[in-house]
């Protein structure tokens, strides 16, 4: 059975790309990055379990994909450039196979975005994924979630609810019969908008994720920022793949159904335009889904204003299902 | 039965640190942190699994700082000053008093250091502890692990050993007798060495912390810089817990034992009057313990010079047992 430091040694060593902000990488007691002169270090921390985040047998190089995916989303969400990425690795036993597959999926989306593996840590345990994401971002431009004021307009990128719909095929949820290859696309393979995070920079005045279902991460941007929302509900973009669900079913999936991974952000209306010109830059589609108001709270309504009753519900690891 | 978010709010938020490194804390998608003008980014990420790295039903309190201290020692034996870290936490349940516990631990020893949290993730899982840790450090100043050159000095911090038997202990090995007070806090309580790894830049040529055991460890270092060395193993000093054992034990112990977290490091002999003044300022004794020499490999012989026969074997977490 191959050993700890071979397994990490074949299937994750690479050399760092040479004049990029990688110092030192895999193999001393920590990295050393740079980032550009002026820009701050951008730093997210997200952890994957077996049955929480993924679904046990998951195939192993969709799941490398989807773990670097969710923290990259994160760096998206906050305009940064990503640097580099460490991963910490617990797993039931060195299965070789499983280990080639996962820095297969994991290694081609950081090929993409030209990302090192600069360092981490493998361990026995019952599986679990921690990986952390590094970027840099000129502290003024960062998207933070405290910076949306009233009459900005809310916006979000892409299309939601698709990876809600495979998870409850997955669960067995006999009312979606078969799982249609867009909602397993979305759910397996997300990919983070970092290319739009980068293009909204001094345009948005605030963003964030969608992680955990749209209302319920446009809540932390509401909370942070001290204001209030409307959102429409018939504007928010339900993914093609909800086409045969019902129209409540549609728009729970679209507004709470959480694992989307596109950009939720506002910015003053006198940028639309410019919102506009920034996606169509990073080729990622834009709809405007409300508007910041003063006070507290999040109303949803329909394309006539009339008030609909959407609970607004972030998915907690500890809550009774 | 509080939820994620509560019971990270109320165990681990506090405001970060004014005028510091720290931008942003948690609460965002991206935590800010600048590193001094000049300084790279040091960052190294470690995860411990209960029944692994921790016996089941550990003191949570103890496992706070055991956790954050063994990260720290990496920043430590890279001379960088810490700026902050991140904690990705798996529980199985939101046992309140546990994290509880655990928080005091852990942000106690962060106090120590005045290290803010600066963000992470909670989740529900098999107990796991993910942390990530972020200092600083001029690059030329950096202890890397491939600096040393033949002739240097080899050195230790500390003692070695004690945690080994703390482990012995408490695994039932008969051979040991009751748990030396001194030996549970070594094993319990690691002290990173953060104050002599800051003294010790512009002095040691290479630096690694001992955490899989000194021979392994320094092993590392030589593989790194393509050198080789001698250590006397009868200069190496055993921890005061270990004096009851039998000579081969308590060597076998001290070289080889694992958990200590001091540093081992090299540094030109010409500077050994340095390397005593940096460890007199740090308060931390060190101990010269052998030399590098040209050629690869690492002999272990005892004072007299005669060579002993002291197998290397850094801790493997897919070995078999």
């Amino acid at each position: 059975m191959p050993s700890e430091f071979e397994l990490i040694a074949r299937h994750f060593t690479r050399a760092p790309p040479a004049g990029g902000a990688v110092l030192l990488g895999v193999g001393d007691d920590c990295a050393l990055l740079t980032p550009p002169a002026g820009e701050a270090l951008a730093v997210s921390t997200d952890m994957l379990v077996e049955g929480r985040h993924f679904f046990p047998g998951t195939d192993p190089e969709a799941l490398g994909h989807k773990a670097l995916a969710v923290n990259l989303s994160d760096l998206a969400a906050m305009g940064a450039r990503p640097l580099g990425f460490t991963l910490a690795l617990a797993l039931p036993a060195a299965d070789e196979d499983w280990v080639a597959a996962f820095a297969r999926g994991l290694l081609a989306l950081a090929d993409t975005h030209a990302i090192p593996l600069v360092g981490g840590d493998t361990t026995r345990g019952p599986l679990n994924l921690c990986i952390s994401v590094f970027g840099s971002v000129a502290p003024a431009q960062a998207l933070r979630r405290d910076g949306a004021r009233p009459g900005d307009e809310i916006w979000v990128s892409g299309e939601l609810g698709a990876a809600r719909l495979a998870v409850e095929t997955l669960n067995g949820n006999a009312d979606f019969g078969a799982l249609p290859d867009a909602a397993a696309l979305r759910l397996h393979r997300p990919q983070p908008r970092l290319g739009l995070g980068l293009a909204l920079r001094g345009i948005a005045s605030a963003a964030i994720d969608v992680s955990d279902g749209l209302l319920g991460d446009l809540a932390h941007i509401l909370e942070r920022s001290g204001v209030s929302a409307v959102v429409d509900a018939d504007a928010v973009p339900a993914g093609s793949a909800l086409a045969s669900l019902d129209r409540p079913r549609r728009q729970a999936f679209a507004l709470n159904g959480g694992d989307d991974y596109e950009l939720c952000f506002t910015a003053p209306a006198g940028r639309h335009q410019q919102v506009i010109a920034a996606a169509g830059e990073a080729g990622v589609p834009v709809t405007r889904i409300g508007r910041i108001l003063h006070g507290s709270g999040l109303q949803v309504v329909d394309a006539t204003g009339q008030p609909l009753a959407v609970a607004s519900r972030s998915f907690d690891h500890f809550a009774e299902p």
